[in-house]
């Protein structure tokens, strides 16, 4: 299968969970189900989860990915619906669509965004409760990751540096933790529930890294070189904003220079370990045009 | 022991474990931090965390009963920090000090939020992480009551309800969900570390749906009878702003008869545990003033 085609396929089959597997919409109190449901299907690429699918499927315990899959989503989108909040980022659109907060108000997008946080504990905690050991390295995995000193920590640190510039240390520890880590940690998750072994595990982490941190250098690449009608967004937000990118710290050459590099060390990893849409996916992300 | 005594040695176990196990407040980003503790220590009554442990010491098991003590506390918190937002109840006091996003910033009180629930599951994965099946046990009860459909859901139908009067029935899910449930909860997951049988939980359940239902009659008739000095904050506010109480729907004495039929029940389910503290509790809560 073509690499579009199984991505379309993950995507189709990570919706379709998505739909079965949280509280229906009309559940009460309808209102915060309707505003979960609603960010859950608001136009999200689905990468994190299909990278849960990926990994597993590496490996083969043939245990099921799609739940953690969901969970990790969850997370996700709860994590966007409290960073666009008024006291945080104030965005009113995301994906060209109304935010949780606008759609709905602001206590309930508070409040699903919440509540998504806590169905992702519940969905790893329930639906992988037949392998207790499993659940637990799940959970530990994804709360660790979730927590103060990782996504939160990372969000709390480019609230407190917007209104000054940051050293390459602050910048480095902002992308790792606020996009990163989740990431790395889809990944982790997949190779745990496939039945990986220590070796391949450190592997598929280091692929995350990789593919994490570069996912955010052409981020900022995009932001210094296209154009609005590309991006679908604000371009050149950063530069405007003053706000310290990783082009702004190491100039676009090195910028470039560091992706492939990191590009191409993910690529090293999917050929030993035969991961071919992984591999596929790094091209991807690393020659998107938004 | 007496019982304000063995309240006493709880409440000291507790706040010496949330030091110890809640991560340091110089660590990075450290006012996350500052501001997880400072919420964490702003004079809780400690009742939940002291739930579990009193009800895991009843049973023989000898798992240590304060990690997941702690992680109730963070849930907990973590539930006050968000219902105080301007956008939720706009709360600038809490027990006699500025609540959290008037002593740090609304953005800060947000994520400090998220991360002591996250917190919470985290605990629980980490600490009893030796016992798969009783960490999937204790997450799955923990996540099932914060959720949308109970904890959460509970405090999504008191916001909406705000502006109108309740029928009974919507005040009971309020009631049941809002401040009950997670009551039962820190219940049964203390019964669940300390080894109790399907009996043995079915009785505590029961017992922490009539402390927790009677603990939210005993505020309604505190509010109509009770006067400011007393309480330490202003009363008569549920009838100033017409809110739905226990005592506006049922009456001052069919409140005052409820809550002594449930405080009567709590006590015969403590005789037949063997429960003495639970059962001094009970009376405790019944005959708080404030």
């Amino acid at each position: 299968m073509e690499f579009k085609e199984k991505l379309a396929a993950f995507v189709a089959r990570i919706d379709s969970a998505i739909d079965k597997i949280t509280p229906a919409k009309n559940a009460r109190p309808a209102r915060i189900h309707e505003a979960m449901r609603y960010s859950l299907s608001a136009g999200g690429k689905r990468i994190r989860p299909a990278l849960v699918l990926a990994s597993s499927e590496l490996f083969e315990s043939g245990v099921d990915a799609l739940p953690a899959a969901v969970a990790v989503e969850c997370l996700h989108t709860y994590t966007l619906i409290h960073d666009d909040l008024p006291a945080m980022d104030d965005s009113k659109l995301r994906r060209g669509v109304d935010t949780c907060h606008i759609r709905f108000d602001e206590a309930t997008a508070i409040l699903a965004g919440d509540a998504l946080q806590t169905l992702a504990f519940e969905l790893l905690a329930t639906r992988y409760a037949r392998d207790p050991k499993l659940a637990v390295e799940l959970i530990s995995t994804l709360s660790n990751t979730a927590g103060s000193q990782k996504l939160i920590g990372g969000q709390m640190e480019d609230i407190l540096g917007e209104s000054r510039s940051l050293s390459e240390s602050e910048l480095e520890f902002i992308h790792l933790n606020k996009t990163s880590a989740l990431i790395e940690a889809s990944l982790r998750m997949g190779a745990a529930i496939g039945g990986a072994n220590g070796n391949q595990r450190q592997l598929i982490s280091e692929y995350g890294r990789c593919i994490g941190l570069g996912f955010q250098i052409m981020d900022d690449i995009l932001d210094a070189t296209s154009d609005s009608q590309t991006m679908g967004k604000t371009v050149g937000a950063d530069t405007a904003a003053n706000k310290t990118t990783y082009v702004s710290v190491h100039g676009l050459q090195e910028s470039r220079n560091r992706l492939a590099a990191l590009t191409e060390r993910a690529c090293e990893i999917c050929d030993s370990l035969a991961a071919s849409f992984l591999k596929q996916l790094a091209g991807y992300l690393n020659d998107r045009t938004h």
